[in-house]
């Protein structure tokens, strides 16, 4: 497996464009992406568990209910959620696609994301469409991506190949997310191609096992959106034999869809709203998977370490404060923790207790904007990692203020 | 039942006291508080859930297995959680009480707050002592709540009188608690006393009833404490008739018992680290208290919300957003929210979606200190109550570097 250039353009037969068409108002950025691939894929998507359910996300349920896609239709701005109207306007947004692109409306998945609560107006879109369509291209991933963006201060996007049945086969993708980041079973808005042949069930599987270890274990701000969604479309023009059962293929598949998907999660926590570091809790000597996850997202989770890690604070004692309530079965008094970064590494908590520490080493490793926090548990084998970010001023700042 | 003044020392027969002995090196606060009865009273307490637990906490589980006590000791400036000999040093601080009073080592409670995993010499607490004894009066309730302050910006105290068997009670109270706040099952450290006759039984069924609708209700980040203590000691110094069932009388401290837990989680929130608000969220129309009290909190605990409301921004979003993953049994389509504060009340959302309203109206309420967040349920007849405050740049300057 390598890295690529060309995003969701990378695969065959795929191409991507994006527009301003006006939901925005107050600056021109893109708003609007469109993905297209050249024949229909096998598509899979997963959604937020949020009660409060962006209104695209009911109507993509329903188009991809048979396994198949070929578009992809998203704008940011306005997440059409809590609108009376939402669904029809969802559904337009697919019709106003398919009539302009000549694909079916039922193979268009369609999302969107920006402000809860205010309606989305369909003419920007209808009056932008032919330009929306005219904009796709086949080296048009970055497009795309900066017209999903809301908050965002850096455009995620990632590409690799692999082989699988002897054919290189290719997989990319596309990803918003910055606040309102705390996935549950799915997550924040992205967009997954690949030109391998998979079968859907074996496509559905891969997403939904991957997802568990990936975006589920990221988060920004605890908050679960309304909108979130991770879906995939997988449109065969490698060439490669069909994938429907387990196997070497599948498992390069699945190893490529990892490798795409932990990119973009380390991508969204580093530009979590506000933030200056990312932070990567690794979690080993778990009693089980469930406990070393639950206590790795604990600790990423927790506003004091959070707000700790920005002021460059070794203050490890929130890190077991955040494990101890994390309901994670944990021996708190055989717990080990260790900060890493470009700068070094420095073991801080051992068996539960204070360990001699340089202050001023643990700082300079602590000032780096990658940071690992490494937590050794003695009760079992098991392991997790957890993504997330710094809490911040800005922060703050982007929040209390983000409609105006 | 009234308000009245004395804090702790209201009740008949108890005296308080704080000085300042040294355990805080960088700035003379006081830092060690003594909360002493009379004579023995009957005593319970409830505690963190947090798995990694304060030294001290330990100490006063075993101090009042037998439901009496008869005196508090509590110092800021170190948890004395996390540490090898913590419950050693704890255990001298009870000894260290009794010689110097006369009274038991085993009927004192300890309580320690502060940073976590730093050794706690027993020196400064040997030191003074004498001086904290001497300290003692009965107005010293005022010293005492200083003494037990962290990051807590104002004084946290209250007082009411009730009849319980025709004879005038009067339950008192102190508290600590501005950040790490997120209490689970107990919470903070409260000191509560009483002079009314009840029995240790009846005393420990009330406090456990009693904090699951107050501080279990109150969240400041999300971040359950290691130290959280709510301890009460009733001396039976009001001369009323031993309640030792439920009843009137039962209810009446009941009823007194709620109005101090409630006025100490409002005074707790609103000295939120950073807080500029406090933020109350009523729920009703819930499908069971369970679910109302889900919904309250999950609200009062968004940190997206939080960061709006400092910022004035009535995002109604948010608070639908944050109900939708309370994992509450909730109708999303029928919810109602409104905000109100002394400036007035407006609506903002109806069965779940949006209601024209002026922004400039909503923004004048929302400027004000104490904003409440009306929401309505239309699942049933169950309501609940939470407290919190907002998320602001301060919150996030006291948490970048509290140890230094």
């Amino acid at each position: 497996m390598e890295h690529i250039s060309g995003g969701v353009c990378a695969p065959i037969g795929f191409k991507a464009g994006g527009i301003h068409c006006g939901i925005r108002k107050n600056r021109v950025k893109r708003d609007i992406a469109l993905i297209i691939s050249e024949v229909p894929a096998s598509a899979s998507a997963v959604y937020t568990t949020n009660l409060v359910k962006g209104a695209p996300i009911y109507v993509t349920q329903r188009n991809i209910a048979d396994g198949v896609a070929q578009a992809a239709v998203c704008n940011s701005g306005n997440a059409n959620t809590c609108n009376a109207d939402g669904e029809d306007v969802a559904w337009q947004m697919c019709q106003l696609t398919a009539e302009a692109t000549g694909l079916k409306a039922e193979d268009v998945i369609v999302a969107s994301t920006g402000v809860i609560g205010q309606p989305l107006s369909i003419e920007p879109i209808a009056n932008g469409m032919a330009k929306l369509v005219a904009s796709v291209h086949a080296d048009g991933s970055q497009e795309a991506a900066e017209a999903i963006m809301t908050t965002d201060t850096r455009l995620k996007e990632v590409a690799v190949s692999f082989v699988a049945g002897g054919k290189t086969c290719k997989l990319g993708g596309i990803a918003k997310g910055s606040g309102m980041i705390h996935p549950n079973l799915a997550t924040m808005l992205v967009f997954l191609t690949c030109d391998a042949a998979i079968a859907p069930h074996m496509l559905k599987k891969a997403l939904a096992d991957n997802v568990q270890d990936t975006f589920n274990m990221t988060s920004v701000d605890g908050d679960t959106s309304t909108n979130d969604m991770v879906c995939i479309m997988s449109n065969g023009l490698a060439g490669n034999a069909m994938i429907d059962a387990e196997g070497e293929d599948y498992a390069a598949f699945c190893a490529a869809l990892n490798e795409v998907t932990t990119t973009l999660c380390r991508a969204i926590a580093k530009d979590g709203e506000g933030a200056t570091r990312l932070l990567t809790c690794y979690v080993t000597g778990g009693k089980t998977v469930k406990d070393a996850k639950l206590a790795a997202k604990s600790v990423v989770c927790s506003s004091l370490f959070k707000a700790a890690i920005f002021g460059a604070d070794a203050n490890w004692g929130r890190v077991l404060c955040a494990l101890g309530y994390s309901v994670a079965d944990i021996d708190v008094k055989a717990v080990d923790v260790t900060f890493r970064s470009i700068k070094g590494s420095i073991n801080v908590c051992s068996m539960g207790a204070s360990v001699p520490f340089s202050e001023e080493k643990a700082k300079e490793i602590l000032m780096e904007d990658e940071i690992d926090v490494l937590i050794t548990l003695r009760d079992g084998e098991a392991s997790a990692t957890a993504w997330g970010c710094d809490l911040t001023y800005d922060y703050v700042k982007i929040n209390g203020d983000y409609r105006t």
